[in-house]
């Protein structure tokens, strides 16, 4: 193993992942663990991270996400819209450990009620990677995020439960007994179509899946495909204010974002795609940079 | 214990209830238990009944919901409508059993797909103690139907999972930190009326839940009453054909037939209500009726 200068570290509810940096920049080896804040108690952070990256240490070490939550290691006070994606000068400095440990804050939103923890470094990652970039991003996932982004700040954010909704209801509800495991694009822009144009179309929507399973012998693929479409669809119809005559940028899963893609691709938006791991990388780069200096 | 003419029973995914009636349509007694068919193999339901109510048996039973589903007891095939509510001549009778058991079958409808099973006994039940109806009767539950009746048949249909969502949502979800046990009337009729009058809100208003119990301290009870009202507000919004300018019978439990009586009311909409078990045990009767004639 190389030098580590410092170690980079995305530590959400259900993963924690882990950056070895050298001093120029590079990364010397990634690792990861599922010690996510959920499964922690407040004195568990620390053997948890000793676990993972203990023969890098005392490197300092600078995190986001979940960690920085009230139910985290240190809480990190959310930042408040409209604002440059946290960084340095809001970093907080874990205490009672003799390691140099700290956690980037969150971002809140006043009206309406909203908050991001994670996506905040995405997004700084992003405009580290794309200066100048002006528009919306959008972060597929659990807990999907549209923001839009002005002059380097994030001017306002929604959140969607996307993400947690299709889970619960493809894995847990009546429509369960309906599920395959694959995939059928056709059945899922059917779904984004249905709902898109009619948001209202979604509560009923939802149980004519089971109802075409039995009656029709409708196949899991396209099931669990038009399941999805139809949650996207109704997102989208919600965030129609983010991305109707944008450009968006995508910043999640491959999957996920390509089937955003395709949906926003329908209604004649552009999209961009850019990892989500590599763009938290970026984001705590450029957060460490703040804090340390350029590299060498 | 009376006479037992014959038992009427009530056979669902979670629950089984039993009346003992006498030959002139009196319950003599009415039990319950937990072996409902989600729990049972097709060899246990002999068992689970006569363990609830052998003593009674080998009295003929009448028997209606999720036993006559492919998974339960015996098939009873689903009739399409437009239909009266199934009654004695659709009734099967199960094979391999030296008991006299019938089970009526539920209901399905081709386009838009959609089924009931033990909803229509219900909807049997109101229409005979309510002759000459013609109208909107919506059954609120995990499955909530909404049903157009004219001249004693079943014409259209259509399922909203909102009850299954409310549950999935509020104790499965993210939001499960947001809720408390309690309710807020103010709070209910406020989501209602967002999603009723925006149903594409909904999916942001969702997360909008857990960032103002984190930003605001928004109380727990107010939180758990406005999910349901926003469900139940996009609910209504979908369901607008059948409700609007109509009467509606709601069949339910109590407090969730008041919830939607009380979003209805706001649209000024009248709504009658009758209670589920009562309507059941009533559509029992009328096709036990059909089948071995009037009492007495």
């Amino acid at each position: 193993m190389g030098d580590v200068a410092w170690i980079a570290v995305d530590w959400g509810t259900s993963h924690l992942r882990a950056w070895l940096m050298s001093r120029d920049g590079a990364v010397i080896e990634a690792r990861s663990s599922a010690a996510g804040m959920g499964t922690l108690e407040r004195g568990g952070f620390e053997p948890a991270l000793q676990a993972l990256v203990g023969d890098a240490l005392p490197a300092p070490v600078l995190a986001c996400g979940m960690v920085g939550s009230r139910q985290g290691w240190a809480e990190a006070p959310y930042t408040a819209v409209p604002c440059a994606p946290p960084g340095a000068s809001e970093a907080v400095q874990v205490p009672d450990t003799a390691l140099n440990v700290r956690i980037l804050p969150g971002v809140k939103q006043t009206k309406p009620a909203d908050v991001m923890r994670g996506e905040e470094t995405q997004i700084a990652g992003y405009i580290a990677t794309h200066p100048g970039f002006d528009g919306v991003i959008c972060l597929p996932g659990t807990h999907t995020k549209w923001v839009h982004i002005s002059a380097g700040e994030i001017v306002s954010f929604r959140t969607a439960m996307t993400g947690e909704m299709f889970a619960l209801l493809s894995s847990q509800s009546v429509l369960r007994h309906s599920m395959a495991d694959g995939w059928d694009d056709a059945a899922f822009m059917a779904g984004v179509d249905q709902t898109l144009s009619r948001p209202e179309a979604l509560a009923a929507a939802l149980f004519s899946l089971r109802a075409e399973g039995l009656l029709d012998a409708l196949p899991g693929d396209a099931a669990r495909a038009r399941l999805s479409g139809l949650l996207i669809g109704a997102e989208l119809a919600a965030m129609r204010p983010y991305w109707l005559g944008q450009q968006v940028a995508l910043i999640g899963a491959e999957t996920l974002s390509d089937a955003y893609a395709a949906a926003l691709a329908a209604q004649g938006v552009p999209c961009h795609t850019a990892g989500a791991q590599d763009m938290t990388l970026a984001g705590l780069t450029a957060a460490y940079t703040q804090i340390y200096g350029e590299a060498a």
